[in-house]
């Protein structure tokens, strides 16, 4: 996915055959200064990137080009967010939304049905859509109406199903604020044998990406899973942050321990 | 206000007879790489920019021209934080102040009592003073005191005077925070009899700009009146998140529905 | 510190014998151009720059140098965060460390125990190397861990002791979030009981430096010592807004009152 996959995280230890954790961020809608500034201090650390909600739509083309050439170049796999998909299902204009992506440079989709109901076949057909036109698929399991909590054994049947239709993560919604929804409680905190239920549930756990907005969330799950679990709706800010915690540079995750030496310039630490 | 009023928002579905909904921002301090994202991305969707509180001094003054000047050139309108007149209210400075502020090209004001206490006449005053020197003027109603709320009788009183004495719009406190002021509750949460009781008491509803930093905020006032209410102290940083509320493009507001095609990308969205 | 210490400050009264306000921000991982602003908008407001926690050796070597120099250019101390200092300790590398950043050309360190133990001899070595080595020294009193609160004993003991071996300011922890931890409860609230019983057990209450990264901790402490209370753990983008409240224009600490008119815009106000 990265230019230079060695460089950043090459020491990571694997947890379970995980290689390394994909960290997914959220753009609200960056300009041109501060999304060159994310990319250039944190492309090393960013593995996809999603075009929160519909914003995609309600940038002027130009930018909308820069951002997605400049992710792209430093091998960030970009995408709308799952709602716009859900939107061009709705108004029943899926093809033109395929070849708008497609034409504007997106090399990835989420298909989600955390606004409107979407029966399996359509789920399926996205899926397969996404991927014959070269696109990753990211699938998303969970509704974004509040109080919407997760069925393990529904989420396992959805995975199954999807990863064989072609989708390679299955994202746990967690929504933008991590507020009452998913595997979160009213408070942001983790329904923690809500997660147990789950990974003793689903086919591989390993294909899960968890979106943790709050610093707490990607804490807890980092100190349950390891270093390398996936995470999602990371703010492009806080990208630092939450790699000092998978290195065990902070606190939170001090436990998780740092690496071997290097050659470089704070060598002894990572 | 804007150059071209007919692009980004020109699928509106009118509200009553509300054209579109006004966005106004607060900026607490952004330098200029981040102030020209924000216009760069954002214009279409802002109408109003207010240097937050106290912050309008404390720019040096060729970075305070440059960001009232960008803002002009794309048809926003850019005002001082209210506790600044305030300020200089209870300083016995206001000529001083309407002089530096025109000099500085600030091309609107925004008339308040959230933190002084201010005579009907003082009120008064100041607004004929801001019209008759060619500032837009926008009054605020309601304390910045943790409890105080909204007393719909007094509201509709002011706003009558304000109007009268060439006010164009009543903004309705409610801070930075959102919290535990005006027409929220401690949790930030609408008090929605408070609303209903407002609009059935003031003389025109469509002249009121509702104070709503938190994003739950802008989704229960959008649900509540449509796209097009006005709505103020926005982040900088959520100006598109904001408006995919306001055309349905996110679960929140999802229900209000996406407009017809145009000939742009994405065309079928929005 | 800053190249011009007149300018920006000069019109505090002074609080005691203290003779301004210092302002630690905490950098997250910005990146150059809002570095930048930061520095161009603010520097006049900012006397310490901390890069976060183990966010240093996250970056590109020359990102991190032109960080480190543009604050120095603008008279701001920078140090890394003292997290990275314990790691190091805990990796028995504290040689390599201080090393390390000083050839980066950090002029300070804060030396903590917030997340490992540390005996009071290895403290005082590790404030006695930083001197020797040039650096200004900062010491921090309070353990990271939720629930963590300050005994006012040994603060006032460790104070002694760090202030004796060379540290020039006592950091009270509070961590990036503010809550519950140091002298924060779970809401944030600031324990002003025990604030209380610190200032009265301390050697010297001017030495302490307040993590308080919430805005109404921020406003509690200036309404408690006034406007050059030290504050520390601000984020970039709130400098502003603090100093808004420093200098009495915010609702929040509008009783500190204004200073007196000078010849600059605004000369009325500030």
């Amino acid at each position: 996915m990265r230019e230079n996959p060695e460089h950043g995280k090459k020491n990571y230890e694997t947890f379970g055959v995980m290689e390394r954790g994909m960290t997914m961020v959220i753009d609200k809608g960056l300009g041109r200064n501060m999304f060159s500034d994310v990319i250039e201090t944190a492309s090393d650390y960013i593995d996809c990137l999603k075009f929160g909600f519909g914003t995609a739509p309600l940038y002027q083309t130009e930018i909308l080009l820069y951002k997605i050439n400049l992710a792209k170049q430093y091998g960030i796999t970009v995408m709308p967010g799952g709602t716009l998909l859900e939107t061009a299902v709705q108004q029943d204009v899926v093809s033109s939304f395929f070849n708008t992506i497609s034409r504007l440079g997106f090399n990835s989709i989420e298909v989600s049905d955390g606004t409107i109901e979407m029966s399996r076949k359509k789920r399926t057909e996205l899926i397969r859509e996404g991927k014959q036109r070269g696109l990753r698929v990211f699938t998303e399991f969970g509704k974004k109406q509040s109080g919407s909590f997760i069925d393990a054994e529904k989420l396992a049947y959805t995975m199954d199903a999807d990863l064989e239709a072609g989708a390679e993560f299955i994202t746990v919604e967690a929504r933008e604020s991590g507020i009452g929804v998913g595997i979160f409680d009213k408070d942001g905190e983790c329904r923690e044998e809500m997660i147990d239920n789950i990974i003793q549930t689903v086919p591989d756990a390993r294909k899960l990406l968890w979106e943790a907005p709050l610093k707490q969330q990607q804490a807890m799950l980092l100190r349950k899973f390891g270093s390398n679990v996936h995470l999602g709706n990371i703010q492009p800010t806080e990208v630092l942050a939450l790699e000092t915690m998978r290195r065990g540079l902070r606190q939170d995750t001090f436990e998780l321990g740092v690496k071997e030496p290097s050659a470089d310039d704070f060598c002894y630490i990572i």
